[in-house]
């Protein structure tokens, strides 16, 4: 029996039609076949954000024996949802989720829509990548990606990654990158986020904006640094969030009842 | 000169109407000055997702020295950063989300809008809690939560949390509470998760639903458990979602290229 390719399942939060799904589709079509299950139009900042209230449609656009593409009407960890539970014809070997228009590094990882698809592949159990590119303009230049995603998703294929665990990466502008950096979630916040402003009945409206304010600039274990120093940053991301060394110095607020 | 009593910044997912909100401001107005900035309708399963292709708008509809209320029509995060950065007059002494109408155990920490609210108080270094009841309905009976509210929050205003850190705190329904457990995220998924149905022109829809397989039902250290066996759970919550163990396996993947 002819062993079959990868199912490699494809997403992200920009939209289907962003050029950046269509830059990583291009990158890896050749590692196995593909269905892209992606939001049908701009879900940016949906973080792990599921839809409840409203009904999920779906509708397949592409229909090949190693390329489909379905759009969904709802958030990126929709798409996975949908696509591992209803959509695919097999279990997915990989999810991959991207490539982002804009940085995910550092904090950004939460309320990040692409790094919510890839999480959740976590969740169920599927080795998992998120892509972004260090620029948020939608004609980015992607040329420079492609050797980065074909390189870590064949890591991935072949060495698997631990249960609950995915990647983050995220790639810097330009043609000049130095390599690859093995790092961790640089520590920081986002500041001066609104911008005050006026709505057409000359009421208070408020926009979100800002800039990342790095707690530990010079720290070259984290992912800020490495960006900065045009290396492609991948940082391992855990969806059990427990606070292992904190649970043990509280343990005896258990006594206080 | 006169010490000022704490603020307590109250935000939830179930919008400022929601009965679990209220029983919370109850719980806590005797601690500190109280400030909500809460959603002006339901946002259940936001997670950490952020509003910034839209306006935010925010509405004062109480305001007394003791007791703000805003409303706003953003996300849990669109919330909080709008209540720390423009409206609370002072920084926020601690950070309080919920009470939730329903369990925010295990995985479900990274769907919850309530549980983004609390992470995304962590993310400015200020001690927060988020709060649920095992109870969806819109009735639900808090009476029993008030005692473990106040107790958690005293704590968490007289010792603090480490930066990056919140609590999940989760109550079990009903009236015979066993005491607290300080435990960790169980490891599990949600499974069968799709209702398929038809729209009113006939056409395929998917409704979200399905219920959480638990991955280790029988370990005492897990939230699943503890709130199983009529315990409070308390978690502690991490915003750095490194895997650090993992980083050391891969660090030679820098070498690939």
């Amino acid at each position: 029996m002819e062993k079959k390719r990868p199912l490699i399942l494809i997403t992200n939060d920009d939209g289907y039609l962003a050029k950046g799904i269509n830059s990583l589709i291009d990158s890896v079509k050749d590692l196995g076949d593909i269905l892209v299950v992606a939001p049908d139009g701009p879900r940016s900042g949906m973080s792990s954000a599921i839809t409840s209230l409203q009904p999920l449609r779906a509708h397949l656009l592409k229909d090949t024996p190693e390329f489909k593409l379905y759009t969904c009407t709802g958030t990126p960890v929709d798409c996975v949802k949908l696509g591992i539970n209803e959509l695919a014809e097999r279990k997915p070997d990989i999810v991959l989720s991207g490539i982002n228009h804009g940085s995910n590094a550092a904090v950004a990882v939460l309320y990040s829509g692409t790094m919510g698809a890839a999480m959740e592949g976590a969740v169920f159990k599927v080795p998992s990548i998120g892509f972004s590119l260090l620029d948020h303009s939608v004609n980015a230049d992607f040329s420079a990606t492609s050797k980065y995603i074909k390189l870590l998703t064949k890591q991935v294929l072949n060495n698997g990654l631990p249960n609950g665990t995915c990647l983050n990466v995220n790639i810097p502008k330009g043609n000049n990158i130095e390599g690859i950096k093995v790092c961790r979630q640089t520590s920081g916040q986002w500041v001066g986020e609104f911008i005050k402003s006026k709505d057409g009945a000359n009421k208070q409206i408020y926009w979100l904006t800002g800039e990342f304010a790095n707690d530990e600039p010079h720290d070259e274990n984290t992912d800020e640094w490495a960006l900065a120093h045009n290396y492609v940053s991948v940082v391992s991301i855990k969806v059990d969030m427990t606070n292992h060394k904190h649970l043990e110095e509280i343990k005896d607020w258990e006594k206080l009842v």
